[in-house]
């Protein structure tokens, strides 16, 4: 059986695991399921994720895993987006584990409040926006040192950081202020080649 | 070099990275930090972690480490809180970005307000307590089946969510109404050898 993404397109937390299995040469069928229409809510669904949320895949094997990063981490186990260096390695799943911490939270959930339920600039919650600027900045810090977030290489930790990071200015961010990230951007949709 | 752990005592995040170099025989130096003081915000500390969290680990090696999750799966690796089974490990994980994603945000933050911050019931958002409730008894529905969150063994996806489930009466949650989280708990703790 091929492997099959349940997902939003509308979601970087799905693209994610779009790009990881495109790069990795996994074929893969997409299951379009839309959030808004609680498409994540029904029976058949809730079998396969009990937390409601996508993306879920169901593995070749037909066993379901949820949770981007938990996803990715697996289908990408041995391939050179996982660095074989122990300490690189922990370093990028902080930063995994920082993204869903630190970065989603308030990036993705700017960018949802105004990009997709269409409310104003002045709606959004100043905390949002604050949080927001200071994960991009703690970004910018990494990204002027070094090409990639671990190093010289792309990791996962590329990936999943770039999601929500690239449609940040949906969300009211202005990324000319955070020149390195933004030249980080361009870098990984180009090896990944990312064109949506 | 031994191993040092910045954390905060009431911290079930730096709990997690404690409970874990205990369980493994790693030798370690605990060096409280308390966030409260604004601890995690001195020059000294972001210099080891430019996000300004506990726990921030510096390994034998000298290099840091950030991320409860993060730190406990570099420390746990090769030995038995790792499944060795790839779609095991697999399931760990996603129980670990799930527990940072759609149960500390609110067990840990609902504590947090009512047990540190001295806030009443009746102060707390009730978004809190409905997305806590959801996670217990998304936990409920798991270990009902399974003695361990992966099967029939102890792994760190155990470990990581043990940390708040068993301060959550701390948040205003009734682990009456989850028996099973509740059996898991006494468990999990006399696995790990908890007693504060």
């Amino acid at each position: 059986m091929t492997l099959q993404i349940y997902g939003d397109h509308v979601s970087g937390n799905c693209l994610k695991v779009k790009w990881t299995a495109t790069r990795l040469g996994i074929p893969f069928r997409w299951i379009e399921t839309d959030v808004m229409k609680a498409e994540t809510r029904t029976p058949e669904f809730l079998a396969l994720n009990p937390a409601g949320q996508v993306p879920t895949v169901v593995l070749p094997d037909g066993r379901p895993l949820a949770q981007s990063n938990a996803i990715i981490l697996h289908l990408a186990e041995g391939s050179d987006l996982i660095p074989s260096d122990p300490y690189a390695r922990a370093r990028m799943r902080e930063w995994m584990f920082w993204e869903q911490y630190s970065h989603e939270p308030y990036i993705a959930v700017a960018r949802f409040q105004r990009h997709l339920a269409g409310k104003a600039a002045s709606e959004i919650e100043p905390r949002l926006m604050e949080r927001g600027n200071g994960a991009l900045a703690r970004l910018e810090q990494q990204l002027a040192a070094t090409p990639f977030l671990v190093g010289e290489a792309l990791s996962l930790a590329d990936v999943a950081l770039v999601a929500y990071t690239r449609v940040a200015h949906e969300g009211g961010f202005d990324l000319d202020r955070y020149p390195a990230v933004k030249a980080w951007v361009a870098r990984v949709e180009a090896d990944l080649a990312i064109t949506d």
